[in-house]
């Protein structure tokens, strides 16, 4: 099954340029074939071609299916961007994979990399949520400096902060990780965290935490971190 | 701290060419200075340059470390190559970076790609071996029959086969998984594993499994079985 992603489809009943392109030029569908269209917000549309324009292609939908998110857990990654882009690439793509709920790239003291091509990452992400059948596109938030990070309003969500030093007393995250819950996880640059910025965060509610006893990179850390959510929610649904 | 592989450093006392120049050219270390060694098989070494020759460093032993593997359980990632090498790659470097024992790449019916330039793939292992600061080296196999993998002898170890399709009565992967025991773990190739190859499978007392309700790449649902081992004994540690 091939899904075809189009945010505005009830609104606009057409597929954007890229998705138009694969439809009609990659793909060879024309006009009355039927394809599947997700609008990344937990609908699936079962839509006929009305004009098999490749930069536009034209829809008339003939079915709407709503999903709901079938976890009774959410994550949110906060992550400092590598220096090297294709790492946050595959971190995002295996993470919407895997399951997540907003990916957010903040900004640190030691960031070696503060900006990223915002476009890749969601074009990484909508082509991961189209390839794993989902419906749900996750939120990117771009270039958030850490302190505006800390001070949202996360209510009741378990707050965890990765840090490799030992300076403040970390505890284990797969340990500390409830299911069931919201999750924040926030991962940091190459250079790890400053100590002013753990203190900030403990301030914040943020607990420090260790994945184990490896030494992971920061993307490594941030799928481990995605993975061990997963698994620590799977473990508890009998 | 930057340690250098060097598999046969006591019978050689030098390193490679590869470590070599970027010992000597790279890092500029020069005659006299000492330098961190491992022989992936357990040994760190603490050396002084002899000859700071950069195509064959020579060393003198003045220290040597014996490390045990802390983990009370060992993985065997079995998968089957993706049609992009890449993919494969980044798995071998995180599966090193999370903790494995060995990772054999297997022929299957279906397999897009038969072969992968093993010294690619063994030097992305010997970087992330060196980037988290272990001592041990996974070991790898490559390009296995599918047949010849099921009929080795893992004594006592769990062994599950991840499988795409409902054909086969599937069970959880991280349920079934226990922890302190050897597991096993095969992953198909995009087109996932042929009916006859799953009964085959099934009669070697391989479990079919799901890791969740997702749609995984190959590669992704390769990382994601590393990481849930690591969780699992994670969790049973206390």
């Amino acid at each position: 099954m091939i899904q075809f992603y189009a945010p505005d489809i009830e609104k606009e009943l057409c597929l954007p340029e890229g998705e138009s392109g694969h439809c009609c030029r990659v793909l060879r569908k024309k006009e009355g074939d039927e394809i599947i269209v997700t609008d990344g917000k937990g609908h699936r549309f079962i839509c006929e071609i009305i004009k098999d324009n490749p930069k536009r292609t034209e829809l008339k939908i003939k079915g709407k299916e709503t999903f709901k998110l079938e976890r009774n857990y959410s994550l949110t990654l906060a992550v400092a961007p590598t220096k090297n882009a294709d790492r946050m690439e595959w971190l995002a793509e295996k993470a919407v994979e895997i399951g997540i709920d907003r990916i957010v790239l903040i900004r640190c003291e030691r960031s070696e990399r503060k900006v990223l091509r915002p476009e890749r990452l969601l074009k990484v992400m909508i082509s991961a949520m189209k390839q794993s059948l989902s419906t749900f596109l996750p939120l990117i938030s771009e270039d958030k400096p850490f302190k505006d990070f800390i001070n949202e309003d996360f209510g009741m969500a378990q707050k965890f902060l990765g840090y490799c030093s030992d300076l403040y007393p970390r505890k284990s995250f797969v340990k500390e990780c409830s299911p069931g819950r919201e999750v924040v996880v926030m991962i940091g640059p190459e250079g790890d965290f400053t100590e002013k910025e753990v203190e900030k965060a403990v301030e914040k509610g943020f607990m420090p935490v260790t994945f184990g006893d490896k030494r992971l990179r920061t993307e490594t850390a941030g799928i481990f971190a995605v993975a061990a959510v997963d698994v620590i929610n799977q473990l508890q649904n009998t």
